[in-house]
């Protein structure tokens, strides 16, 4: 009975008893400013980079993005071939829509009237010949055109080169028409609307701001300093804040990057949660190794002749991509990070503890009686009888 | 000799010594109580929050998806142009495939047979003329739909305007009809094939699950209660449930979200590893501020006429974009993050004293006599000759 | 005077002490050793964890990419309604260009000479009919092809089905062929050119690394031994170390993912940051489950008869669609997290003393002379008269 009554009692005990570490306090100046000053610096560092710069009292959400975008412009070629022709939007955006990119046509190569049919390959790829037997009927390799008949035919008045099956005429591989035959892409126009959001803190915006009107957006172009919220920019504009020079760019083809940043505190009041538009060309244009430079790729409109003939215009497009990329993270007040915050900062602090110890046991001149009120000992050793202190 | 042995003994000696701090325990149910609960609160928040919670045990990975897509379904068009008409899946798709999104054709404005010739600009968009001298041959600008020719003609028996060369006659600016012309398109159905990999895990998984059979497939459709595994969707049920109206939306288009999400447990069995869908309307259609609404774009499908002239069918295409966006962590038992969150936690119980401490030491009646037995005193004031306690 | 003389000495005192807590140490041989063993897994999990492995002296940042893809070869069909036919790469790439994904098509149904007209549905998919009855003018569902006139006609010389109105003829839901028409497509060759970017640390590079020159970019195929910085991948290669067979692929069409990674060590030289290329398929090909395999979508083309009338080749498109996914993360020498780093460790050291404590004052024989050493007592059980020790 006493013994459980003891028990009991020595629970309780033990649940109520607390534990807190015996303190020494060290009244000097010396020891009391190092202190002092690494405090300082700790919670300069937990206020200053933690929580103003970090603002790491707010929880924080990435952006949810949609883009779509629209072209305008007329584009004008004179060519022996087509003679004076007009592009318009359906023209020259290659395919009509894309999820967050727009590929603009700028320069191009065209062969009309392919057909399926013979005839010699280029010179100079390797399949030039004298007579059939350097010639393999049935070979199709990734530098040919086509597949090879087997016969060795003129491919000029000077040279012959192996017949192949393929779409002729074929395309002849010159270098890309400089000036670009659309010089006029530089003057396009693209509107391009975003939409976000925050979805952990329902927070919905677009680019098109409030005070934007309609009449407003019919007329204006984006420019930095005097339109920096019209979300209509002139390609030639963009190519320009990005370091190129759109024609040089428009020859080849090329990439760029719209990068559209919408970095929000949302304590401070949702008007101020803009978007900033940046540019900047992705595709490497490295002048000491330009190996492969800029962007095309080949696509054919098909036709059907009188007699049921299928033919083709083939066209090796070189234009700009303009690949539109949201970034984004916003922020808001919420109590637990900030008490992780808070937590954080004060564990850093019981490492000032540490630093002004090894400073304080080691560097000052009265060392010795710091250590001898700080520690105390209990000696235990059992195999080193001369270990006495 | 006796030097070196001493030396060697000092080195042992250090590195057999163990530092404790040594520990004040006070015996006070007020104390004890509070201590308590302080560090229940902080055992609650490290059990609650980092292990139940946040799963702290576990590693977590991000996934890597692949979407394929495919609409089923057909619809019909009956316009003076055209007459009756049937628009399959291979006329409204377009692009026919894309990485993962989709866009469906739902309204549109069809402009048949246009040639590359001059006809007059449209009205009221700033080329109205009364003299060839109000028109500037060779200008092209973005409001116009082509190259100015520097004639002023009959646009109607009332007005003029400038004559452009252009894709000829210009498309109608008008409003898109209403009902959609393809208002069957709330019928058309999409399989989505996803399959999900953790690669972290080795873990692969598809969104059409093991006890989904070809039959089944067949003939089922979405539905939150009743069929909640068939991958199958009709377009007017996604609408639906983003809380649009399909009709409505499809007459100028816009664009939808169907995020699939799959947050999995890999402790669990992976059978319970499923897709979760929801879906949401992405662009904007803020009724205050509807500048520019909906999604639309212009395409052309280009044919030769008998004698070999280029004429095109220009559409201004309006519909819905429905871009597939995949969510997804999984998090699977690991004894390192285990450990780390132990760790932590137990970090965190050491600030349960820096808390008690400052209230027992400055609340506390007794605190006086805690103090006194907590804190030694090592007086060190040069300076100060007054500054004896 | 005396007063505020000595509170002004009051607040320098407080301001110019330490607390440092009071330690005890224990001078035992079995003691020591479980310390030092103890601080040695801690300093090896932070030296050897935070610091190596996950290089925790590092800032880090994500990759920004553009990626472009060129594919090249020719392949050649032989069927009864085409006769010999080329396919190059304006034929089998659709859409032509995609942001960083490209489709190869591999095998195909085409439908040709479809038009506006009437014919009699499918057998088998719901629609087969005896009288006018069976079928209902205006009905079109997801699984038939058109819309139903309500005439039940003869599909063949045996079965009737109800008639509708569609591109006629019907395209025949037969298997896909099998070898794949495009066999040849496996000698296909890729071009893959990726910039990459880490913003913060200003560092460009691109997969054509410096030593690659435009003769050995003409003739290379990547090849993991021989050609490992090669950007020119063969599409059977890219299969084949994915472990699949292309030719077997190929039938039913599929999703391969091209990854690039980028883990880049910036304290190291730039030049031995490269991209490591692997191969996977994306698409599960699950062979218990194989409900709905591989890829395909139906695409056309179109044509005007003599007459103006709208006809088109619809071609159901089975291929490849190769997703190149880039990931990456660029590490560099900061100050910053090298410091957070050192402190989180240093905090981890004092988790030590707990654990020891735990083993000494529990399991160590000579607990008992520990404990009375280590702590002290206040003992204020006003409630527990019997509590004293």
């Amino acid at each position: 009975m006493t013994t459980n009554k003891g028990f009991c009692a020595s629970v309780c005990r033990c649940f109520f008893e607390y534990s807190t570490p015996q303190i020494l306090v060290i009244r000097s100046t010396k020891v009391g400013t190092l202190n002092r000053i690494i405090q300082a610096l700790v919670l300069g560092y937990v206020i200053g980079y933690v929580c103003v710069l970090k603002k790491g009292y707010q929880d924080t959400d990435g952006v949810l993005s949609s883009v779509t975008t629209k072209v305008k412009g007329v584009a004008v070629t004179n060519t022996s071939d087509l003679g004076l022709r007009v592009w318009d939007v359906a023209d020259y955006i290659i395919p009509p829509q894309e999820e967050s990119s727009f590929f603009v046509l700028t320069n191009l190569i065209m062969t009309l009237n392919q057909t399926q049919s013979h005839c010699p390959e280029l010179q100079n790829v390797g399949f030039d010949c004298v007579t059939d037997s350097d010639c393999k009927a049935g070979l199709s390799n990734t530098r040919g055109d086509g597949v090879q008949t087997g016969r060795c035919v003129n491919f000029s008045s000077v040279a012959r080169t192996c017949e192949v099956l393929a779409w002729c005429p074929l395309e002849l591989d010159l270098r890309p028409p400089d000036p670009p035959m659309l010089a006029g892409a530089e003057n396009f126009t693209v509107l391009i609307k975003n939409s976000i959001r925050y979805p952990m803190f329902n927070f919905n915006k677009r680019n098109i701001l409030p005070h934007v009107n309609k009449t407003y957006l019919q007329q204006c172009v984006f420019n930095r300093v005097t339109d920096p919220d019209c979300p209509i920019f002139r390609l030639r504009d963009m190519t320009t804040e990005a370091g190129e020079d759109f024609q040089t760019m428009a020859v080849h083809g090329g990439i760029m990057g719209v990068q559209i940043s919408w970095f929000c505190d949302l304590d401070l009041p949702a008007s101020w949660c803009v978007p900033k538009y940046t540019f900047r060309r992705l595709d490497n244009k490295d002048p000491e190794n330009n190996v492969a430079p800029g962007y095309n790729f080949r696509f054919a409109k098909y036709y059907k002749t009188n007699n049921n003939k299928e033919t083709r215009t083939l066209i090796k497009g070189f234009g700009i991509r303009f690949d539109v990329m949201v970034f984004g993270q916003a922020g808001k007040f919420n109590i637990i990070p900030t008490l992780l915050n808070i937590g954080a900062g004060l564990a850093l602090l019981g490492l000032v503890t540490v630093v002004c110890d090894l400073i304080v046991l080691t560097c000052m001149t009265k060392r010795n009686l710091y250590k001898e009120n700080k520690y105390s000992y209990v000696d235990d050793f059992e195999l080193l009888p001369d270990g006495t202190p």
